[in-house]
């Protein structure tokens, strides 16, 4: 059994929760067998962003196919 | 004064506050002066969990009688 | 163009984006191009507050004027 | 469901591995639950010890009953 | 020259060498020009294993084509 | 030989040697076969204390009974 | 909108920021959206360059496709 | 409630104890509402200094007035 | 004699050093007995820049007065 | 009493144990009084070996005579 | 101008600083041009020791000779 | 084949290439087999210096003769 872990960034106006999902939805939209995610970095996006933008960078672990 | 600190993983469907707070509650059921408590990690487990479970590993300390 | 980062700790009874923005709006009281934030530290003062209080050390970037 | 953690540091004369088993077989004397351990630090013991003796510090996180 | 890295957890009954092999294998499975790999941690499945699951998680290098 | 590790953090008005010893002798008060400390951190509590408060977090390693 | 980083080792016997930009570069011929890049790791090779070969290890952020 | 913290080097020929309070000290000569101090590093001046000038960087926490 | 650390990040589209420079001389028009830098992190922004604008996240140490 | 230590790294076909034996072995050639190691990196040379070439990163403590 | 660092680890029943200037006095034997020195790691050393002997790592730099 | 790594730290007023370069061409001095180098540190030396010394410390591994 192998695993493969890749780094995104999701990003919500609704807190790090939404922000971690974002990046996790976005991951199961093309990977089959995500198992878990771990958060990295934790920050908002202030000017660039109507408001707050919460971010949340994690690392996800799918398992690959035999 | 002395503290001492143990390490806790709280879970909980609602998000990162809710898994840190299960852990604390946890740890005052056989604790008192339980004093405060510094998040290690947040995760999410996606493919043992129902939907996502939110996971915080807490630091925790409380202070020891004398 | 020229960025300061300070380091500020918000607090709230509410949650962890809530004690992010207790920083960054005190800290829009004073700065004025306030672009981003990242969070150092999350948690939970238990003794010295009435139930749980939420604690975010943030580090926050603004733009200095040329 | 919470997870508790504990540090403890096995040994061997026969490698890493047999130090991290021994450190979790001792965990599993008086614990129940055992999940999974992650090794913190590898070392070798070479002065106090006949030969050489591996050692492994371990995390052990076990599932507390509920 | 450009190498790019990848990061893959791979597992075994045997040790730690051999869940390190098994990673690489796989990687070398899809992958040509790989170079060298890095662990970034070791651990042990216990609960979700019949007996002890001995994990490496690793930086795989290879080499991109010009 | 397995030896386990506990977080203390001890505390004293006259330094840093005094906190990581109030952190030992609470700990030798109830375990036998204390073996060496290390410090995790340093720090001074100023508002909560009479003058300067010298705080040492410190691992405690103590050998298990076979 | 969600992010995805990368990591690549670029190399240039002219600096770093000539092996910073060889991995953005090279990242920018299959990727669109590339946003940021920042370094992880700095070296020189010295015994399998003729000369000194300057590498950087970069951590590659660019947008994916909604 | 939010705090704001900064960092100070303080030195001193008497040891890292003073070093800690040279900077605490200082920053009280400006600062209401010092909370509390963590020291981020320890160390020694030799060459510049007549015979040995321990010095101590910290982190210094104040809270702001409302 | 205590010294103080802020933090800036400098930018320039020649390079490190450029943009090194850039901080430390931002600091140095407001701050006398500026003493030394440490770089924390080396970054190019791409997408917001025309061409590549090399960032360096700089700690400035500086003297204050007595 | 005093110890030094130093950084070397060890390699093998067979594993990290024998890696790190290496070092130490050829540690103890020059050095008498060595007195623990620790690992600070393991990896795997591919490209620049037949086969895999197992790689440990230790720091070896000694004991200087008096 | 080039400066070496070399890491010892000093010994002392008095306290740290005293450990401190073990490791630097020891360096001074056999090195001129000793600049200055970090901590890297405090600890206590109690099975091995008649009463408590605090160990001070430090990493002492000095300049070369042209 | 057994390496071993030291650390320098080169100074230059060019840059930190120059100054990385200059601790490994006095490495080069006194070690053959010199195989490369990584930079732990980069930093700018102000008050003590005419204008601006760019600082690269490095470790250099470097392959021990058999």
């Amino acid at each position: 059994m192998v695993y493969k872990k890749i780094t995104m960034i999701g990003t919500s106006d609704d807190g790090f929760e939404a922000a971690v999902d974002d990046a996790v939805d976005r991951a199961e939209d093309t990977l089959n067998n995500v198992k878990w995610a771990t958060t990295e970095n934790l920050g908002v996006e202030i000017a660039e962003a109507d408001g707050r933008e919460y971010q949340a960078e994690v690392e996800i672990a799918f398992e690959l196919d035999e």
